[in-house]
């Protein structure tokens, strides 16, 4: 199987809802009067791991065979991916080894241990770090998890927009932070079979723009580099699973820039008191800057995790 | 009615269920090694209004009559409780008044407002506001809501005690802000009917001691002051209702100072990534000194409350 499908999210529901709770669809009174449209947040950082993420893991692992499972799992991550799949390894009894670049931010990496994963450091960035997986993959037999194609992992995250659209059916627009572009996937995904008329609002950083100016031109374009404070967002090239859906599917790219950002952390801790991290509040960012053509609507934001270093909150609220 | 009884908890699910999800209680394995015992946390932060009290607030606005919801509710709180009565009058369309000390925080008085409550300012401190209720009561016909003796509000909080025992029916220990004490009330209440065997670990502030000194003597103890840094347990007159029931059923009350509480909100936030209001933290102030005689055990620590204000976090974080 390598293409996203409504069917494939509806099946994940059962590997996922066997671990985690449905999350919290909440409507925001300050928010909305601040905003002049009916503010919902999709609370995707309450999760177990902080992030959406772990629904692709959970329903990864229990797609692997009793072969696969023996042998573990090797996959490459900057951070929630990596928790996730850590975690959802230590549920399905699953060794885990998980990749990362040099100086990667330790706390995720002391949570990816505390998971139980086995981490190791290599390479100057996410695509270096990636070619190790394969040799371990040659060396160790491991099963290699390639987080930009697996559609069980799309699939999973998809079960977080079927919630979303069953929870507020007369929702008119939602709006979902763009990464490596498996949550707004998903969105398109669920939203073409049960909501067409949804509007889908993406949103990427300015500093991180590779899916947007893919979408705007019509080309795949890689950016240079992706320096940003949201770096759940932070991916330099763009991948063509994900990249087809959203050409097809996305209504809407607004950037924000890392002092957008770093205002709407501070705007969801004072209205919502929720401890966000910076990709998970760029909806929120996107928010403010559509006031207008919002106004009046019910309006989704997907705040999809938790995951922000100390040093990071530091600099923002201090 | 005037006592809290296991039965009111069960009858409760109906009408809290109807408006909000189980809350998640996520095991945290870097806190567990940190603690050296098995470290859950129930997230009662998560809810709408952002506290454990709006279940108490959707089961006390089902149970009143239509002629009492046609009068419409005035209740006295300094936060959270208020949040809940304002956001559940507007679920059952009832008309709610809050009224408030002077001084009372900013942001909890805009976020009842945002609720749709009435807000009156009035008193220097809980008891002269309270006594405005009574007023309120005889000249425009409110239901007056007495937070301290409604068991309605007892049972409807006993529902997250519920979810945890029948979540992890192995848990060993059980540890709970105490305030004015209706969520303690509902965990004695639970653990005695389906889980005798767990030990309930109640905490009050250094410097709000009331219900401490009151169960540690067996006499009804006032203090002068209630000045900490978790305002969710400045109560400084302890009451017949609760007393009862915590002198009966609590295994242990621990104190903890605003310095132990200013570090656990940190530990929240670095750890588990979540927001927490300085009383919801106390159960992890608390476990820290209680290491020892925790080691190895299933301890669940109540994370009861998100509402810190802007203020108060920056001095924390900063």
């Amino acid at each position: 199987m390598n293409s996203v499908t409504f069917q494939g999210i509806l099946a994940a529901r059962h590997p996922v809802y066997r671990f985690i709770k449905p999350t919290p669809l909440i409507p925001y009174p300050e928010l909305s009067s601040f905003f002049g449209f009916n503010a919902y947040i999709k609370h995707e950082n309450h999760l177990p791991t902080g992030s959406f993420k772990i629904r692709g893991g959970l329903n990864f692992m229990a797609q692997l065979s009793d072969e696969q499972k023996g042998r573990g799992v090797v996959t490459v991550t900057r951070g929630n991916h990596g928790q996730s799949i850590a975690l959802a390894g230590r549920e399905f009894g699953v060794h885990t080894t998980i990749v990362v670049p040099y100086g990667n931010n330790p706390e995720k990496n002391s949570a990816m241990r505390a998971y139980g994963a086995e981490l190791i450091e290599h390479g100057a960035d996410f695509d270096e770090a990636r070619e190790l997986c394969e040799s371990l993959q040659a060396e160790r037999g491991y099963y290699y998890l390639n987080p930009l194609v697996e559609p069980a992992l799309y699939h999973g995250v998809g079960t977080y927009s079927l919630e979303v659209f069953e929870e507020l059916p007369n929702l008119d627009v939602i709006i979902v932070p763009i990464g490596g572009g498996s949550g707004s996937c998903g969105t398109i995904t669920v939203a073409r079979a049960i909501h067409p008329g949804a509007k889908i609002i993406g949103v990427q950083a300015e500093n991180a723009p590779a899916i947007y100016l893919s979408w705007k031109t019509g080309k795949t374009i890689q950016t240079e580099s992706c320096e940003t404070i949201a770096d759940g967002l932070a991916t330099r090239v763009p991948f063509d699973l994900p990249l087809s859906i959203i050409k097809k599917g996305i209504d809407q790219i607004v950037l924000v820039s890392d002092d957008e950002i770093r205002k709407a952390v501070r705007m969801a801790l004072r209205y919502t008191h929720n401890l966000a991290e910076p990709a998970a509040v760029t909806p929120i960012a996107a928010a403010r800057k559509l006031k207008t053509e919002l106004e009046n609507r019910n309006v989704v934001m997907i705040m999809s995790g938790a995951n922000i270093d100390t040093a990071t909150l530091k600099s923002i609220v201090g």
